[in-house]
Formats: C-alpha cells, structure tokens, sequence
C-alpha cells in the first residue's frame, strides 16, 4: 500500500507535473495545532537553492483540505496540498523511450502497463517528499503532546558528501567532476522512552527502516555501531547497562535491543545513492531504435541529493515515533 | 504487530522453555505440497551443532496442527508446531536481577512490566527462528507455484565472519580470543519478475528491510553497491539499461529501482552483530546490589550467531518476495 | 481507521463547510478508465433535488488530483476532490450548545475533545457520501475490467418509504405529519464469481456489513431470508443445490453460505432510520442552561434521506466486491 | 484475512476432525491472568448438551502454548489449543459427491480447488467457535483491566426460538416437527465509554457487524430500533438527550450515533439461521451422478443452534469492545 502507520497512518500522492501533491493523515489527535506557520520551518529546510540543489522553486504554503478547523486538528482525517507551481511542460513525450538511467522511468513503465504519468518522473519524484516533510511536522506536534519525559529531540546531520566529512569539499569535487555525488546521514533520537517495537516483525528497527526507505535514493541503514560490528567481538559490541534507566556505558546498539528502544539514544545512518541526474554523459537503451545510446540529462538538477535528505528522514523518523508511542504507550 | 505480510501473513509464537514454538499462516494458497519431509532440508541447515554453534539439540520435526490435509495445504489458516525438547530448567529466577548485556532482558521486563516470560530469554529467543524458517519452506514454495518464468532462485552466503572473508580464520579469532564474532551475509534473488514493490512507503527496500529486521541480531541492510554508493559519482552508481527485459550493465541499484525490482537480481547484505552471549567476562547492573558488576554467561552458546543466519535470511526473503507476487500478480 | 479496503483501499476526508470533500484510493489498476463524464450518472443519482430531498445543490463535478492522466488511472494512489460550493455560514457556533438528536453533535463534541468541526454535522455530514459514491464509480470500472464472466450487475431498489411500498404514499405521510420517514433498501448482485469471502472473520457477510453500515442513518441489514429465518424450519430455509454452476432451487442463504458468496445472487437489505433532522418540534439538553428544552430543526432538509441511499449502496458493495475479487482471483 | 482487530488481534484456526482447534491473539497486555479455570464458565456455556444441542461432548480444556507464564499473560503472542477428543472417523469421502444444503460443502470444494479437509465440514466447522469464546475470555479481561468507570456488562439473551418467545415451545415445535429451527438473540452491553468508533468506515456498527458475522449461521443485524426504523417517524426515532453523561430518554439507536457509542447501552440483536442439519429429508445435486436427488442427515445434531449462540456473541462483542477501548483510550 501506499501508506505507512497504525493509528497514525500517512498516505501521500501525487505527481511532478500535476496540480498539486499532497498528503492524507489518518489518527492525529484532535486539537493538535495546524497553523500553515508551523509547517514553514521544515519545508524552508527542504527547499532547493542552495549550493548543489536544483533551483526549481515552490512556495510550498501547506493548504488544509479536510481535517482542520480554527487552526487545529478536529480528529478527522487530515489532508494537506501543496502547489506544484513551477511545472515547465516539457516535451515528454518523446523522451519516454529513452529510460533515464538510475531513474524509475522503465519499471513505471512496467509496472504500469505504460499508464503511467511520465512527466517528470510523475508520482516517483522526491517533489513528493514535501508532502512526507509535513506529515513529519505533524508527527513531531503529536509526539510533543503525548510525550510525558523529557523533550524528545530528532535530529539528522550530514556526516559525508562525495566520500569527504568537509562537505563542501565533497560538492566541489561534484563540481569539478561535472558529476553527481551520495552522501551519509545520521539520525539520532534522544529522550525516547524504554519499550518502543515488537520482538520479531515489528522491531524498532524494522519500523524504522521501513519508513527510511521511502525515501527516494536511500540505499542502506545501519543501526548504532552498524556494519563495524562485522569486525568487532561481542565484549567490545555488548553496551554494559550502568544505570536502572536503561543508559549504557557505549551505545553500540544504536538505543535498540531484542527490537525494543532501550532508553538510550536511537542513533542509525543511511547511504544516499549520487543523484540520478548527473551532468555526465551516460548510456541507455532506446527502445525505438533498440540500440544502447549515449544519454544526456537536460535542464540543472541538484547535484548532490543528499544535502536535502536531513529535514525528510527526520520525518520519517516523527512519523515511526508517533505512531508507535500512540501504540505502546496507553 | 507480530505478524509480517498483506496476503501471505505470518506470525510466530512461542517461548524458549515453552512447549512448542511455532508458526501461524494466513493466505497459504490450497493445493501447495505440506509433507514434513519438505521442511528438512531447511531446518537442518539452521540447526546448531557446527563449529561455532551451540550445542543445542532440537528434533524439530514440523507439525501441523491446521490447515493441512493428505499433506496438501487446505487453504485454511495453516499452524506448525515444534516441540521445545531440550529446555533446561535452570535457576532463572536467580538471574533476573542481573540483565545479560546485548540480550533482550532489560527491555523485556520494562515493556512488559515484570511479566515476561524470563527463562533463557523468553519470547526474544532465537529458538523462535525455527518457525521462521517453517514459514520460508512454504513461502519457497508458493513462489514456485505462481511463478510463470524461469525458477526463482533465493541463496544466501556468509561473506565475513570477525573481519575474515576465510570464515575459518575467523571463528578462530572467535576461539583464541575467548570471545564471539559477527559476521555479513549477503543474500542474492534471481529471475524476480519486475515490478514489485510500491514507490514509496511499500518500496521492496522497504519491505525487504523490516522483513530482514526482524531476524535477531541484523543491525544493518544495504542494497547492491550500498554505502559503497556514498564515495561513487552518478555516473559510476547509474546502471546502463542494455536490454529490454530490463538487464543493466551494472548492479549498483541491487535490482531495485524506485522501490520496485527492476529484472535484475535483487542482491543486499546484511550486518550481524557478534553474538551477545560471549566467554568473556563483562559488566552489567544488578538491579538488586543497585552496583555494576562483573558478569559471565553460563553454559555453552554459539561463538557466532551469523553461521545460522543464511537459512534464516533466505526465508524472510521468500516470505517478502511470496507475499509481493501474491500482491501485484493477478 | 477511517478507510475500507485491502488492496482497493478508500480513504474520505472532508467536512460539510470545508471547501472540499474528497477520496483518496490506493491499490486502482492502471488503465481504468478515468473521465469526469464517467461520474456523472451516478453523482447525478445521488444529488438532492428531488421529491423528500434537500434543494442543497452541489455541482459536483470531480477534480483528479493525482492518480489520473490522460484520462485514465496511472496505478499511482488516487485523489478526487468535489468542491463544496453552497457552504452558507450559519450561525453554529450558538447552537453548539444545543445536541441535534438523532445527530452525531454530542458524540462528536465528546470523542474530539471540543475540537470537532461543528458546522454543519462536520465530518459526519452526509455530504461525505458523494465521495463514496466517487469511488464507487471506480469500483464498478474496476470490477468489469478483472471479471471475466457475464457483467456483474449491482442494482439497489427501495422497498419501503414511512412503511409503504407505495413510495409516494410514504413520503406523503411524512409530509401530511411534518415528520421525516426513513425506508428499507434492497441491493441485489448478479453473476457473482463463487469463493469471494473467508470462512469467519473476513466473511462476505462480515465485509459488505462493514462497508454498509459506514453509511449514514443505516441500523440493520439482513441477507437472503434474514431476520424472516428465525421462524423458519431448516428443511425450508435450506436451499437444495440444483446445478453444478452453483444454481440452488430458493436463494434464502442470499448468496452466501459459510461466509463465501455461493454462485448465486447476493442479496441483502438495509434499513435506513428516518431523517434525524425532522420539521417536528423534539427535545434536547442545552448544556448552557443544563435543561432539556424544546428544538426545532432550521432550513430545509431531506425528509427521506433513504431516497438518497441507493447509489450509496451500490457504491459500498461494489467496493467490497471489487475488494475481494481482486484478492481472491490470481 | 482470517484475523480480526488492530491492536487486540485475533486469529482462529483448526478442523473439525484435526487434532486440536485453536486461537492466536497479539496484542493482549502483560500482566492479564489466564488460569484454565478463568475460561471454564464460558466455555461451559458453549458447551452441547441441552436440549436441542448436540451431544457430541469435548473436554475443552485450554492448553497455553506461547504467552502464558505464572498463569499471566506475558505481552508475547499468545497461542490457545483445545483439543478434538471427540472425532469419528466417518466415510466422509463417499458424502463428497453430495453437498449438504446450507453447509459450505460446496463453497468451500469451489474456492479451495478441492484440497479443502471435508471430513465434518473441516475449517468451516462450529467447532472453531470454542476458539472464538476463548478469545472472548481474554477480550473480557482486558476490558476490565483498562476500564476506568463502571464494570462494563456484556449480556445475551435468546429473545425467540422458532418464532417462539417461549423457548421451550419453540424447540417442541422442531422436535414434533422433526426439523431445525433458528431464533433471534439479543446482545446489550452497559457502562461503554463514549467515544468508541469512527464516523464512517469503522463506525461501531461496522465493526460490531463485521465481527458478528463470523458467527456461522448468523444471517442479519440490527441496531437499537433496528428494521423497526423503517415505520417510525423521525421524531419517534430520535433519542431526546437528557443527560450530561449522555444519557437518552429512548434508545432506539442502540447506543450508536454516527457511529460513535454514545454513552447509552449498545443494544443489538440478530437473526441465527435454522440449523443446516436438519433430521427431514431434503434434496442435493449428486456431482456423480448429476441428479438431483433426496439428501439425509446422518448422525445427531444441534436441533437449533440459537441455543448455543449467546457466549459466542458475547465473545465477539468483547473483542470488539476490547479493541475498540485499546485504540481509543490513550
């Protein structure tokens, strides 16, 4: 399905180049507050303009569909647009047998029987991303209100770009290379309570990664000390517990257990693939001619798509933690 | 939940010292072959007993209590049981307040209030694998019953044990050093159809990931190049389509692209972690002297959890790979 | 959760003064036909106007949002939008203090904690219905697009109005007695593939109850003989198998026996409770006061909505069997 | 699915002639006892015997198989099994040529290609509800266990048999008759919260229906008034509010408005069918021969199985009641 959570359920649809794109909540507590304001903060952080992201720019003012009233959640379902402004009508038509290479373009095709909205990447573009950046607002207002300890904290930081920790560094050999780069996030998660997930299916980092990998480009999660421990003993590995409330001595489990949060910080990290769209030239198959042909991205592209991952994992990250706080906690 | 999948759902049951551990499942199509013979294959290559492993002995003859009959599926809800024969009564009680470090202990008796079912750590056991395995033998086989290409074949393999590609050299490590190793495992899918998983919250990276997860002691997944991908530019990661059946030139994505399987092998590792239960002496609190103390594990146990993986992996494999078919066939 | 379905998944949002009501549909199959003019009969169908109902017009022309291009469904998720165009500004936020009976205003207030949208009924406004009758229309294209029989027809007819079969007759009395009526509503299916439905939980019966009752003012449904078989004999209720096609000699089980639809016609009938906003002076607390006092109902209402309900009910059932016949037929 | 719940999750399964029958529950909280003993009055009541039932007799003792620990639920799944002492191996091969009317003979050999367990109705069988009342058991203590007001009552009582409110009468009527009769059972429950239910797709009626339906042989439901509705004018129909806390003058919508409990008894009632297995000669197609020809039932049976319905009602009622209180109160 098109949609993530049990009682705090998100479903987002919507194409590049339709009218707009836009989320549909399921399970916000009513009287949350759903001032268009609130939302400014974390979409600003998504927005391109920066160095290495693509200049296509939306005002992205949240429009309450259903859902709210005097700027508060009534406890019925939720839904939010968002405009799709800036949607150039390229000739896309005649792009569609040359499949972008690294793009979803030939399995759309596929697995849609060729129905599928082609333009601009149609329902597969991270333009739908906006609407997962609100959904993580809103789960992050819920979290707040059902949160009885210590404020809980998410934040993600870009840790590489381009293989190099000084990011700037990593874009510049982007730029030098006329190429696109990945890059390495972190999330950590503090002040969550003891007893989030389940045992087996439902384990905390099961929820967790599930999530993640909607995120388009996202390729890999490892959790606390992650793919090192391959390398590690199980004496170095093992977090001695220190305190009745759950802190380790390390933390290389990441804050989860047996599935369970252990009331240390949740600490995991993803890989993001280079941007698909790089200014290199490639090589596909064009289905007309059935020959595999060189392959030029037109227009400008961010060239590095992880300097805007940060602001959308941490929603992602929200919206586990809402949904099983609603679950557990009772 | 404790249950994984929309069409072919499964949820395990059961306790280390319980009776039975064992497995329900939902959507098993009628007709599919059920004799126990069927299963051995794969419950043996999870059974302890090589080096490394514990010494564990389970007969672990599957029974089945629904759902089968003339050792056909019915197409009712299927049960299979195995009988825990070698659970010693040991002086549990006495342990509780001492929680192992890397174990499930801690969290176990805070989500569960004081409830859980402690003996030889209750729910979180990896006795509980077995049913997973059971739930891979049917899976494997729903596969092949609706698969209308070429056989899909589902393999695993250990690449790493404690930093060694030479998996001997590494458990070596594990026994001169008195301690215990992890491991990566890589599990590799070919002759997938295209087209499985959804864009977005249901891409088959996400699927696959919680699937994955809910293995005991996985703390990381990656797909085809992986974090690899955070050094390589666009042009290196992209994959060159070169045949209309969906062939690249490269693997780099891991056979998904878009969340969806692209028509090449589906190819991801995953991380596990040195088993928690090492000979070494470590520290932890006791809950009751209120002091950190010295700690040691009783009795015999894997030096290296992630030698009995590979079976286990293939099955959460199959079980996604059989409830996505179900999904989007038809 | 507020949306039905597992693999044809609908979710409605919107409320009666908001500026749009609208559907969300998860799990549309590419290339089903999507025109606004393909809506038009059964919206019009629904649409007051009518003898008994309310003048309220609404243009009701539906906006793809996502999920739709060139006319036709992409396999991304769906969204529909109905613009409320006649949404007059009462004076509601006096009347809060004043319960409609009959109404969801006091449930409402209770459940959402004072945060309900209270204009107009809100989210429990009928004016939702359009959007189920939106996705009903889906559901139908759906259905003769996988069936591969003769068509399969749904058809709903009303019964009985104010207890008269005479439906003029009914809604005449309400009129003469200044009163609203409510009226019983057959739904009958015809060519139904045998095997959609489970044994227990999932029934055919349990399911198309589920989605029945989620439409305003229904109290009861009965399928074949229903509530009539309590003073029937077996030997009479029983109908005797005649045709290895599934043709039984009385159709009493209403097309369903043990849960699965049997080959034969479906056949159930609901009761609609009369209008709960009748001309008729009643009685209701007014928490300002703390006294039960005299209510009378302003503007024009429908005095029969179960004149309405027919395309409603056919919307509901072809989205169950929609439902079932895409998880049961592959 | 043949599971029922969101947060307190029920899965039935088993044969008639299997070894054992049996439930799997996720979701009950830590802590709830679970002695043998605490199920034996409920399952005494299901239990054939009387007049008019079946003497076939079952020990029924339940046997915790997972998620039992001190007599305590422990918060891992938890695995019930009763035993079949009770199966006589009859020539059921020869009777599959002939359907029996009113069973699922023939369903259940259509949608499970003929590999479905025939012997006694297999999974189709009544048995299966002694799984049903057991999770009724459980759903009772939970409902206790998170109820903060009054104790909630969940009653059901036989209103008619045979068309008789005189039960005895009614039973003598289908034992002169030598026939099965059906009858209607009436469920109340006192001291709900307000606020169970949503709006529309999961309104309390939804899920209620959708639960009793997996009752076999139950073939319709009403609410409060019910089909009754249908002749009342709205001002009849409508419950003056009278009370602060919700409490109506009438009841005549059963404790539900807009799907929403509202704080006066739920009050629902349904029809049970005539027994199937009727002692009088009836008529079936003989797949061999192609006839229809005269059918008659072996054996003894329930003369009507109303008599056994109410603790399974109650059963269902309490799981809803159960989940709908889990999902609700946070």
């Amino acid at each position: 399905m098109n949609s993530f959570g049990r009682l705090f359920r998100v479903s987002i649809f919507g194409e590049s180049h339709g009218d707009f794109v836009g989320v549909n909540i399921d399970g916000c507590p009513a009287g949350i507050g759903m001032a268009a304001a609130d939302f400014a903060e974390d979409i600003e952080r998504r927005k391109p303009g920066a160095k290495g992201t693509t200049p296509r720019k939306e005002d992205d003012i949240p429009q309450f569909i259903s859902g709210v009233f005097n700027e508060k959640a009534t406890g019925a379902p939720l839904t939010i647009l968002f405009k799709n402004s800036n949607t150039r009508s390229g000739d896309y038509e005649k792009q569609r047998a040359v499949p972008r290479p690294g793009h979803a373009d030939f399995v759309a095709h596929k697995k849609f029987n060729g129905f599928e909205d082609y333009r601009g990447g149609g329902h597969f573009s991270g333009r739908l991303t906006v609407a997962i950046v609100a959904a993580g607002v809103v789960a992050k207002k819920i979290i707040e209100s059902i949160s009885t300890g210590n404020k809980i904290g998410i934040h993600s930081t870009i840790l590489e770009i381009g293989g190099e920790t000084d990011i700037e560094k990593g874009l510049q050999k982007a730029i030098d290379e006329k190429d696109s780069v990945g890059g390495i996030v972190e999330c950590r998660v503090n002040n969550l309570p003891i007893g989030l997930g389940e045992p087996f299916f439902d384990s905390a980092e099961s929820i967790i990664s599930h999530a993640v990998f909607s995120i388009p480009a996202v390729k890999g999660i490892e959790f606390g000390a992650g793919f090192a421990a391959a390398k590690m003993f199980g004496s170095q590995h093992n977090d001695a517990l220190i305190n009745a409330d759950g802190t380790t001595k390390t933390n290389n489990a990441g804050g989860i257990l047996g599935g369970i949060t252990n009331g240390n910080d949740l600490v995991f990290r993803i890989v993001v693939k280079p941007t698909s769209s790089t200014p290199k030239e490639q090589q596909t198959l064009n289905s007309e001619t059935g020959n595999v042909e060189p392959f030029s991205v037109k227009g400008r592209h961010d060239l590095c798509i992880a300097l805007r991952v940060p602001v959308i994992l941490e929603a992602v990250t929200a919206m586990v933690i809402a949904d099983l706080m609603l679950i557990t906690k009772k």
